[in-house]
């Protein structure tokens, strides 16, 4: 059983991110709220997002798991104007989910979760911590996606850098500690990653969001930050690629 | 002899529900203010336009019929802005129609007006009426789209619905007699209609315009509603598609 | 030796109108401003461009020549807000140029400025001149578009005519005098020009502009204008059209 009313934004919000990685997605729903762990097809990214009943205007669950197809979800939060009310309610019998805007009512068709695993979180040691605005992020990616398809992130105990290098130019944007919400270091921590994935998971957060960036030497990066007024939380796990210099 | 001037945005309300149908529409222009007719060419939907004098700021004619390229006439409309005057002028010689907004002058070959029938307008015994502001259905289309071609129409004594139905979803929308103008149906009047003949004439029709939606048993609907601050009237048949179930 | 900082919408501006003809552009900088010539790859149009150098918030320069790619200056400025300030710096070392804007750095390789030869401007004897603001221009552009791939300007004693013709309409502008900044034509002088070039400069201009047009009988049309509050000007010389009537 799975029956909520949460606000067409935080639900839009949600699922901008999961889409980034995933067109179908199976939400783990339990009486205290739901979880979904996902990685995308090529395994190069991770996604795992906590959202507790408080996120929600009402809601009432039981123990169950629903696979949702996220574009059908979306065509219906495009009916929906800002501060509208989503209603969500799982018809079992039919393996259904129903969703209500204003006098609209979508009935959709759940996806088979059976072949959809939970993928396990790996434990990490990442020696550096960098919290700044997502704004300050989306700006310099901008900037490289003119330059390459790969972005260096770099975090020293006294600033932050994101480094693109293409073949005849190269783009840098360096924010001192002054310019950080924190920056925690006791030496270099750089490492590679594909920009595409960055780039689109850094678009989806919204723009006011800190978020933490977790850094080690090519490493995977962790990225953490709240949603729904703190009420709901997501980790992105994002791995590495190879420097050739 | 045709030679009139009209509001912007009123030629372009005109234009717009006229090209839903047809590229090349003929206007039977008489002393009083014209008329159009026209089938589109899949004979699925008929529109039966009138428009008196007063619905132009200038207006002086004899019966004459000038056939127009829509596209030429939308060309002209990019041209003006909300509030500007358009003149039109027939010139019989060249068999021209002369437009103007402001400073421009453009002249326009007129389309051949001989191979272009007058439908006649079917009488039709439509049990069920029902009026509505036309913003109401615009939310429901765009609910619909995303599932199915077809929408079906259901008036019944006490609630107006629309609903599709695809492979696995389906969407309705229920408007209970309080949130409609008026409902008048003895008992069910329910049919079945292509979702982009529908959706095209809805989506033309100025949001806060209230509509009368004229419905049967799998027989065609008529839309009716009023244009030029009630001094032009539409009224739109669309025939029924066969509900397979 | 090339230092200089710019507002971000001068260099908007000056960038716009030069990559109508040009993608890669040679700047001929001196200590008191630059100046560009370049034709377009099929020799129909020539830009002179002038900018001194109080168009610039700071400005410091001995005699070098600078080979851009205009689409990497549009990459740079995509990233400024109005109101923001570009930085450039020539790193003649790595014959690089390093644009900075916020915290962003890009440096971007010069293009070799080996081959790309000054045109010489040549001297016409244009007997019509026309000045008028750019946006009444704009407007007769847009309705031409839709009739044809030429325009005839036209320059009469007492007014200024834009006329386009196709297969079966045709469009045109006629500015009286008392709508013109000025007209000084002895005789009617009148030549034929593509309508692409034409209009992609007119829209490269920005819109509160008041344009200079010299005019002459099957010649080329000089078309001169200020940028950068008077401290830059811009002279755009376009071959005629043979014109078959």
């Amino acid at each position: 059983m799975f029956q909520a009313k949460i606000r067409s934004d935080t639900l839009k919000g949600i699922v901008n991110i999961i889409s980034t990685l995933v067109d179908e997605a199976k939400f783990n729903i339990g009486p205290e709220g739901l979880n979904l762990k996902a990685v995308d097809p090529a395994h190069v990214a991770m996604i795992d997002l906590d959202l507790k009943k408080e996120a929600f205007e009402e809601y009432a669950a039981d123990e169950t798991k629903i696979g949702v197809d996220l574009d059908k979800v979306k065509d219906v939060l495009k009916l929906a104007s800002s501060g509208d009310i989503v209603e969500m309610e799982q018809d079992e019998e039919k393996s259904r989910l129903v969703m209500k805007v204003g006098n609209i009512v979508r009935r959709m068709n759940l996806v088979d979760t059976s072949s959809m695993s939970d993928p396990r979180v790996p434990e990490l040691n990442l020696p550096a911590l960098v919290e700044l605005s997502v704004s300050e992020i989306q700006k310099g990616i901008k900037a490289a996606e003119s330059v390459s398809d790969h972005i260096a992130l770099t975090a020293e105990p006294d600033y932050f850098e994101l480094y693109s290098e293409g073949d005849t130019d190269s783009v840098n944007l360096r924010l001192e500690k002054s310019q950080l919400i924190s920056v925690s270091a006791d030496e270099k921590a750089r490492s590679l990653f594909p920009l595409d994935y960055f780039s689109n998971l850094v678009k989806a957060v919204p723009s006011d969001t800190s978020v933490r960036i977790n850094l080690g030497n090519n490493f995977p990066v962790r990225i953490m930050f709240s949603l729904a007024d703190g009420n709901g939380s997501v980790g992105y796990l994002l791995a590495p690629r190879i420097e050739s210099d």
